[in-house]
Parts: structure tokens; sequence; C-alpha cells
């Protein structure tokens, strides 16, 4: 077995495990079935860009984990995660992406030799990676066994960051400042997007110094013009024009924690209403991060930003305005739990990590300034330092 | 309404819609909904990274494609795909993840709308993106539908190849030929390897002249030494040391269209039995390529190269030689039909595109010498030009 180098120390994993395992215990789960890559990275230490075929990790309530992946992926496992390699487990290639045969057919199996396969196991019902047909075998398969929705229950024990996790996520934090710093340098109008966007990946792998980048969950996007007004375009090789905005919203990684940040520029002279939205959404940032306090309520974030964008500028904002962050695999990187949002009442705790992201999309045109923070006991800290301001060039 | 760029002509949509409604009818279906980006994509146009929300296509046997997405992503689709805008359904933002309300109680009224909810209607049953609690919801929701597995119906109908998707990947495989070549230049002992990846990822977006690179649905893979036992671990920022190969699995990317090549590279005078494996492994890729004709069969081309591998280093390779490549999104560059092992007996036809990845990964080291290739009337022919070869530098 190779020397493992594990992102955390074995205490760590250990309090994640308990931690989890309480959970179980309250809503009576003898184990879970994992299939979110973040949560298996969360729990072992895996990390393998091997999520297009099935794979999780089974927790039950004594005893190691087992990670189950495909055959050729066991040896990546071995060298990734913090168990013995008798706690890996290499299903047959025969059963890669070759229906009526189903990987989750030899995870019955396994289940069964390890006597896990009775009284009642939680599914990430509503997770991608656990498709309809998994679960459909798993119904089949395990005839003794209780199938409940554990949907969200690994990525709620994610919430609170420890001190090593708020660590990467502050050196992710440095990495996207940087390249923020450098997309500010070279845009110009005639610049092509494809050409930018090899800047803004080189920087991001670059890192800073002595901190290499990882590849964030969500490839860069940076919509101009009109397609600004849709947030999830990518780019082609079209150039920057003057007179347009661009926001660019992108993320650093380090270790697969993520600090996404985004920002807009403006080539030319920016109309009135750029000035004045780019007024409101500083302003409403600065109310919600003086709501992001050990106490206070997700909800109040958003309505403290809502508030003041619709009283200077009519816009209401309907869709959320951020969500927690943290581990991290495409094609998302957020937890998937609370979000910044009317209604929700999650009450905020030191060490919460969120994304607020208060973008404005409108018809024809968007505009994104957003912060990634921690919640501490004296408030909200930012992760990252880009100088929050619609840049203008 | 923009003007809009799409990358077909509508007759080359029209043809697919056509050829996915032929598999439809002979399969008693009256509707489809595809969640798989990539089968969106091909339909419609529909492109954007929005796939980490629920989202799909439906496909009636009559009438236009629906394009279901997120309210904050339908501007993006009114802005990519070809129908127009009234297929395009924006659902409420309150649905995103917020169990136990969920996308797909709104699909459900948008079907009953439009009178698509009878009869037998397909969904992709094993693709990710099309969650256990996602078909739970049509289960509970769609009382007069009869739901069937239609998982890879319109894979299926992508296998062959129009002269302009063969185009694209032939960019895409002229970006990856590039890529290559500055890897190979680029790499020394003590070159940290997320620096690495920082030029590899740069010159796949810079693409070649004319052509910007799109992002790859996959991240570079370059495990060296040990750590290329195993095939999709990805990158640190340690050092490439001399005495040790790595493989560097990339692809290029054009307009979604993937070109993967795989190289191993070793650093200092490569042992006997990497030289071994190397001869080996060519002889069986040109034996392979030899069988890839029209009218021979998938497993073919897998025997053809594992007959010449055991013969030579008694090496049985027991994962599959390789799949189908054309349009994707991450996590996977594979199309999830054809597989090129034993027992695949798909007969070739021409404008199939294959990804020939006969990867031999040992205990303690791995070698990837691939190549992509298209079925032509004559045979095979390569999409990249990197000289097949173990570079030793």
């Amino acid at each position: 077995m190779p020397a493992k180098s594990l992102p955390f120390a074995q205490s760590e994993y250990d309090a994640r495990i308990a931690r989890t395992r309480a959970e179980m215990l309250a809503r009576n789960l003898d184990a879970i079935i994992v299939s979110d890559p973040s949560n298996m990275g969360w729990l072992t230490g895996y990390d393998g860009w091997s999520f297009y075929v099935h794979q999780c990790v089974v927790l039950p309530m004594q005893g190691n984990p087992l990670c189950f992946v495909r055959a050729q992926d066991a040896n990546g496992a071995v060298r990734t995660v913090w168990m013995p390699d008798e706690d890996v487990h290499g299903y047959d290639e025969k059963l890669v992406q070759n229906l009526p045969l189903h990987p989750m057919q030899e995870l019955v199996a396994v289940l069964d030799d390890r006597e896990i396969a009775s009284g009642t196991i939680g599914v990430e019902m509503d997770n991608y990676w656990y498709s309809a047909q998994a679960h459909a075998e798993l119904v089949k398969g395990l005839t003794s066994v209780t199938l409940a929705d554990c949907t969200g229950l690994v990525n709620w024990q994610r919430a609170i960051k420890s001190d090593t996790e708020i660590e990467y996520m502050k050196i992710a934090g440095q990495i996207v400042t940087r390249m923020h710093e450098n997309i500010r340098e070279l845009i110009e109008p005639g610049m092509k997007k494809n050409e930018m966007v090899a800047e803004i990946l080189r920087s991001g792998c670059l890192g800073v110094e002595g901190h290499g980048g990882d590849y964030p969950a969500i490839v860069p996007l940076l919509p101009s013009g009109a397609d600004a007004s849709a947030p999830h375009l990518t780019w082609n090789d079209e150039p920057f024009k003057s007179g347009e905005a661009t926001f660019f919203e992108i993320a650093g990684c380090y270790r697969r924690y993520q600090c996404p940040t985004s920002r807009t520029i403006f080539l030319g002279k920016p109309p009135q209403k750029f000035l004045d939205v780019e007024k409101a959404v500083i302003e409403g940032i600065d109310a919600g991060l003086e709501k992001a306090k050990p106490g206070n309520q997700c909800q109040e974030i958003a309505e403290a930003f809502c508030t003041i964008l619709e009283r200077q500028t009519g816009i209401v904002k309907e869709s959320r305005c951020g969500y927690p962050i943290g581990i991290s695999y495409p094609p998302d990187w957020g937890e998937r739990t609370m979000s910044l949002r009317p209604g929700d009442e999650t009450v905020l705790e030191p060490g919460m990590t969120f994304h607020f992201i208060p973008a404005v999309w409108q018809d024809d045109w968007g505009m994104e300034i957003t912060e990634s923070f921690v919640v501490t006991e004296d408030g909200a800290e930012t992760l990252s330092s880009v100088p929050r301001e619609l840049f203008v060039k």
C-alpha cells in the first residue's frame, strides 16, 4: 500500500463519521449508502474522477465505511481513503454500462457478505449519481431491507467547517482573488472569450505561492451583453465588445475545497442602470453580511439584500441569494442544504460557509457581484478579497 | 429573441428528431423525457452548465420538443435551442433544492397542460441526472401514464455521426494534438503537476487557428509512477520525477464535441517492461484499428488487441478497450452504448466514432496509449495525430 497523503487528520475523519452516525441513530438508520462524490470524499478521503460510473460509500453504525467502486478504480480508492485495503471493494468491470447487468447487483451481494443487508438503510434519493435504476436494483435485491430517503443527511453534517477546512477555503479564496486580478489586467475589447478562459483556468491551476490549484466543480461562466441575462452560459470564441458588461462567475479550488466569487466588468462607459444596480447590490451585500451572524437565520441575509435592491431599483429578486459551500465535485459547488432565501429559518452558526450570490439577471443584461464568507463569532468574514465593485475598463 | 448561433443546420436537428421518433415508435413510446444533458443538447441545441438542478427535454411523437429548465435558466435555453420561446418552460425557483418540493411536480402539470400526460412515456432510468426521487415524483404525479425505461434510446441515435459532427471532432482532434505537443515540450523532472495542468487547460482552450476550445467532459488525468496504476486520479502540486512514467488522458473539445487521446511519458530510462508493453500496445492498436471496418463487430477490435497484448506480455486485460464518443457534458465523454469488449456484437458502420483506450493498469504502474477514430468505408481514420509511442524524455 502506498504512503497516503490525506488532506485531513484521522481525528477529523473520525469526528465526521461520529457526527454522521449520531444523525443516523436519530433517524433509526442501520446504514447509509452515500452516492454523492462530495459526501464520499468527506467521509473517507476518496478522490478521483470516477463518478461517471456507479459507486458509493456504505456507512454502517459499527465498523469502517466501505468504499464500493469499479474494479479499475479500486487502486485509486486504496491510494486515497483512510481505511485499510479490505474496506475497498472493486466491482466487476462487466457491470459497467452494460444493462441489464448493474453494479448495484454486486453491491447487494457485498452488503450480504458484510452482514449489512438488514434493517433500515438510507439512500440519497435525490442525488445525481443515485439513478432511478440504481434504486430499482436495490429495491429488488435488498429483500430484507427497508430503504429510507437520506438525501442531504451527510451534506448537513458538512455545514460547520473545521479549522483545516476553513484554511483550505481561504487558500481557494486567495486563488480566486488572483484569478480576478488576472482577468482585470487582461480584458479588453477584441480579446476572444476562449482566450480569456485559457488564462482563467491557467491562473486557477497555478494557484498561489506554495498551493497549487485544483479543479473547481463548475467551469468559468462568463456571458456578455444580453447573454448575461442567463446565469449558466459558458463561452465561445467571440470577442469581448466595447459597450458590454460581462460577469465572471469563477471559483478557486484547493484540495477539492471551493471559493466562488463573481465580478462584473463593463468595457466602456456603463449606462446609468448599471451604476444604480451596482450601488444597490453593494449596499445590499453590506446589509446581508451584517446579518450573517451566529443566531440569525439564513433568510435574514436574503431579506436584508432584497429589501435594499427593491427599494433602490424596483427589481424583485425571485431566485435565492446563496447557498453553502465547501468540498465539492462537479456538477455543483453548492452543498444543497440551506439556501439564503425567504423561508429558510436555519440558524447560522460559527464555521458555516456560504456563497452569497445576490445576482441580478434582467431580460437583456445581468450583473453578478458576489462574496463567499465564513460565519465567525463576530459575524461574516469574506474568504476572498476582490474589490467589491462593478469594474469599468 | 436574440439571433441564435446554433452549431448545426435545422435539417440536422430535424433528422435527429425523426431518427429518435422512429425508435420511439418501434418501442410504442408516446413521448420520452430526456435528462442527459448530452441528449438534450443533441436534440435541441440546449447548452449551459445547468445540469446540477433537475431539467429535461420532453419529446412527444408530434410537435416540438419541450425544454424544461429552472426559471433562471430559461433565458439561456431561449438563447441556445432551435425551438421558439414557447417551447421553453422555466420552472419555479422555489422548487430548487427544497425538498419535499421538487421540479418534477411542476413537470407533471406542464405535461398535463400540453396534453402529453397519457400513454407510455420513456424515462432514462439509469442516467445520472435522473435521480431516484425524480422518478418517484413522476410515478406519483403521472397517474394516467405508464413509465417505461428508455435508458440509452437517444444515445444510440447519436452513434453514427453527421459530416458536421465529424468535422467538429476532427477540430477537437487537432486541439488535443496541440495539447500533447505542449506537454512534450514542457515536461521535465521538477515541474509541478498543477503547473502542467495549467498549460494543458490553457492550450485546450486556446484551440487551433480559428477554432477556440470548449471544455472537455473530464478534467486532465495525469497520474505518475505507482499512482498510474489507477486510471482516474487527477493531480496535486507534487513535481514530476525522473524514473517515473506519467500518462496524460486528455481531450480536445470543440462545440461540445470531444476527441480524447492519451499518451504516456517516461522521464529517464524506462525499464524493459515499459518497452515490452509499449511494443505490444502499439501492435495491438494497429491490429485493432485494422478490424475497425464496416461490417465487423465491436468485440473484434478488443479481441485483436487483447490477443496481442496477452501473447507478448502475458497481461490479460479485464476492462473494456473503448467506447463511442461525440457530444458530451461532464462527467463522461463516453456515449454509454457500445463497448469495445468481448461479447459486444454491435456491427460497425461508417460514421461511428470511438475512443480506443486499451490501457494497461498494473499493480504499481500503468500505460495509456490511445486513439480516437471514425469508422469510414475504408476502415478506421484517427481523429488526432499524436505520435503513437511511449515518449521518453
